[in-house]
């Protein structure tokens, strides 16, 4: 960086609306929700908030020539710290980029810009008889750009995909400042290479996405939402398979375990744990959502399951909307949050293996799982004792079983991150899983898109 | 090359159990179904067969160290000449990389050598209740390499996604025979940048496929197949909307033109233009597969359609196989065959610029279309007239009228080709569809998996 950059950058600013921030003023732009900003002690150059395209391009245009890195960020609810700023970077916040630019029902797709908040989209396609699939636990607060970066996945991707497959076309500045359009508005289309796919979840690593052409599709005619309650997660489990056997594909099932379900009746007041130990909740849509939920009911019973169809529809979005934002903390805890995934048929061992590794190291363990697609998001905790401030650092433990879990998933064939993306927190593990070879390739392939290495340095890749 | 290189690649393979092929037992292997490499004039060194994935690499090590050209093939059914040969080259046949090496029910995920065939997956899947979706209309004779080195879509896209939607995993030899394996046998994963997806639709340009980990999906509880006769295209491609609008997503809608319709009935004796003059096939699939069929049947009326319920199932398999390959010649024919894929709303458009651009160069236009994601398949055409060789070259006009088309497929927002790839046939649009940016992007990535050029070269980008 030379000295003249940040007047440089004012100046090529200086008509646009909205001012640089620095100083305290960039403060609440550096981290996103795993802390790794402020546990690096990571200071930003400044914060950027282009309103469009063009802005984009000037801002890289001059950082490139400065060689300043370049951090994107969304909303900033990522876990992984892909978008947390790296010391003297200039962050680059999509807040002002947040227009639906044009809601097409005749081909079923929309075109956005990257800060449009998830939740946000669904709402603006209300009436248009069409919705946006990809749904991230994290949908009401979550960025579409942010969904893109990380490839982001939900409750519904077993059925409609995660991120990647609802994505059409993109719209992206590259790290020099120069504009390229990716894929395509039709369904279909094999030209060349890939590139949109490509920047899927590629962490702000390969350029700034400007605009994305997102699929949409018809909204379902009836949705239904089964309750069942198992014994033991091995039996829930049996329970998923066993529906996948009658040919029904759920739109979502939903696994929480006995800590999960403690951990949201302590945070939010619920009862959940009065109606069994480990719960199961399963959606089904479309024309035939009610007669599905019956096979599904059926299926679960045959497999020990306290099965009922939740006729109440109020009753079927409270339970939904607890699994999705019901676990908190009630006290001072330490945790570590993980994000694994395994082929289905691995996902028992993965919740054994996760209970013994937290009996081995005295923490508690807990885990929900996306249960038919083999995506778990197991936490490892213990209490802050009383007298030490929760801010102490973790004690080594917390670290070191997060390392078994990981290894373990990798062990049982799956792999460090199912939909969260590794950012900062998950790099470690990166060679174990894409091998030397593999890491190579996708360093070489980033040095194409960024040969002086400006764009979100030391994440993902 | 050097002139050591037959001498050591027929050593290399001597332990094998397949003898390289040369001279005339070489030629059934240069070509597919586009005819460009007799039309080059293109003549192979040589055509090895390997046996298994070190054989492959073995081959790599030593055409990469004597700057030989590979050009790997499936089945040959291509008809851009993706796997066509180039003089000098080695063609690298997967014909013996035909294992069904691993069926997991349980994960619900298969895993192939790429000669397998598309149909003979299927029916080694017959059983265990599960199916592998993409349904290219060569199912019964293409190669899941090939599938997967196009992308290929098929009748079920729209629904079901395309090739790349399918694959979770793939070993690959590089051109230097390095072995890498990309993705998971898990559904989510989202580790570092999507090699997998950079792989599907790369033409054999970036490395050779020698296994894949396919998702497959449960059987549908249930299919139904609608008939709709309309009066137009543009009617019945009316009805595909409204159908979209009753929140139901067919498996399958496609749309048979008129002339399209006369070809089936002369190639195969068959009476579909004695229903009417344009005609639309649906078919859902599901728990509520009659009733969906039902609404597609009430919306279809409303367009105009004079549609009902296939009910006898050996008639709805007969008109399916009439879709599928029912098109011929029965006549000396001078052809071209395009692929385009347009947004949704510009199918109707799409099919009068054919027709019209047809009139103007006096060709016929036919063309059938999978309605539901935009992908028409034209063939303009010329009777070759009596007393003039079939072999005679074609008229200009033919070349002249598919550029016509392919131009107006890009100015609706299309793509040059949804789904049989761009091999060579189609290498003079690229750069009017990728821009100068993008395609420069494709062949720097493309250097960074084979840096000397020898796979595939001259194809796809």
């Amino acid at each position: 960086m030379t000295d003249t950059f940040p007047r440089e950058l004012r100046q090529a600013l200086a008509e646009t609306s909205a001012p640089l921030l620095e100083g305290a003023d960039a403060l609440p732009y550096l981290d996103d929700r795993s802390g790794a900003a402020g546990a690096a002690g990571a200071r930003a150059l400044a914060v950027v908030r282009p309103g469009d395209a063009a802005e984009v391009a000037t801002v890289l245009k001059l950082a490139h020539r400065h060689r300043v890195p370049v951090v994107t960020r969304g909303a900033g609810t990522g876990l992984s710290g892909g978008a947390t700023a790296v010391d003297g970077c200039l962050v680059l916040s999509t807040e002002r980029l947040n227009r639906v630019v044009e809601i097409s029902p005749e081909d079923e797709v929309v075109i956005v810009q990257p800060g449009v908040i998830n939740a946000d989209l669904n709402a603006a396609l209300e009436g248009h008889g069409l919705y946006y699939a990809p749904d991230p636990a994290s949908h009401a607060i979550s960025t579409i750009g942010g969904n893109i970066a990380t490839n982001a996945g939900g409750l519904r991707s077993a059925k409609y995909g995660v991120t990647r497959d609802s994505v059409l076309a993109l719209d992206v500045v590259l790290a020099d400042g120069t504009a390229l359009h990716t894929g395509h508005r039709s369904v279909k289309g094999v030209t060349g290479l890939d590139l949109t796919a490509l920047f899927v979840g590629s962490e702000g690593t390969l350029g700034v996405i400007v605009g994305a052409t997102l699929r949409l599709r018809p909204l379902p005619a009836a949705t239904a939402t089964v309750s069942a309650y198992y014994p033991s997660v091995r039996a829930a489990l049996d329970g998923v398979r066993r529906i996948s056997r009658t040919g029904v594909v759920p739109a979502i099932a939903e696994l929480i375990d006995h800590p999960s379900l403690r951990n949201i009746d302590e945070n939010t007041g619920s009862r959940l744990t009065d109606g069994g130990h480990v719960l199961l909740l399963v959606r089904t849509d479309g024309h035939a959502a009610a007669a599905e939920a019956e096979d599904v009911v059926t299926a679960l019973r045959h497999t020990g399951g306290d099965a009922h169809r939740v006729t109440d529809e109020a009753e079927a979005e409270r339970l939904w909307e607890l699994r999705r934002s019901g676990r908190g903390r009630t006290r001072p805890l330490w945790t570590v949050g993980e994000d694994v995934a395994v082929p289905t048929s691995q996902v028992a061992r993965m919740y054994e293996e996760g209970e013994r590794i937290g009996r081995r190291h005295g923490l508690d363990f807990a885990s929900v799982a996306h249960a038919a697609d083999g995506n778990l998001h197991p936490v490892l905790s213990r209490p802050v004792p009383e007298g030490v401030a929760p801010t102490a650092p973790a004690p080594p433990e917390l670290d070191a079983a997060a390392d078994e879990l990981v290894r373990a998933a990798l062990a049982l064939g799956g792999t460090v991150t199912g939909e969260h993306g590794v950012g900062v927190t998950k790099r470690r593990w990166l060679e174990d899983e894409l091998g030397a070879a593999g890491l190579a390739l996708q360093r070489a392939i980033k040095a194409v898109f960024d040969p002086l290495g400006i764009l979100n340095p030391g994440k993902a890749i």
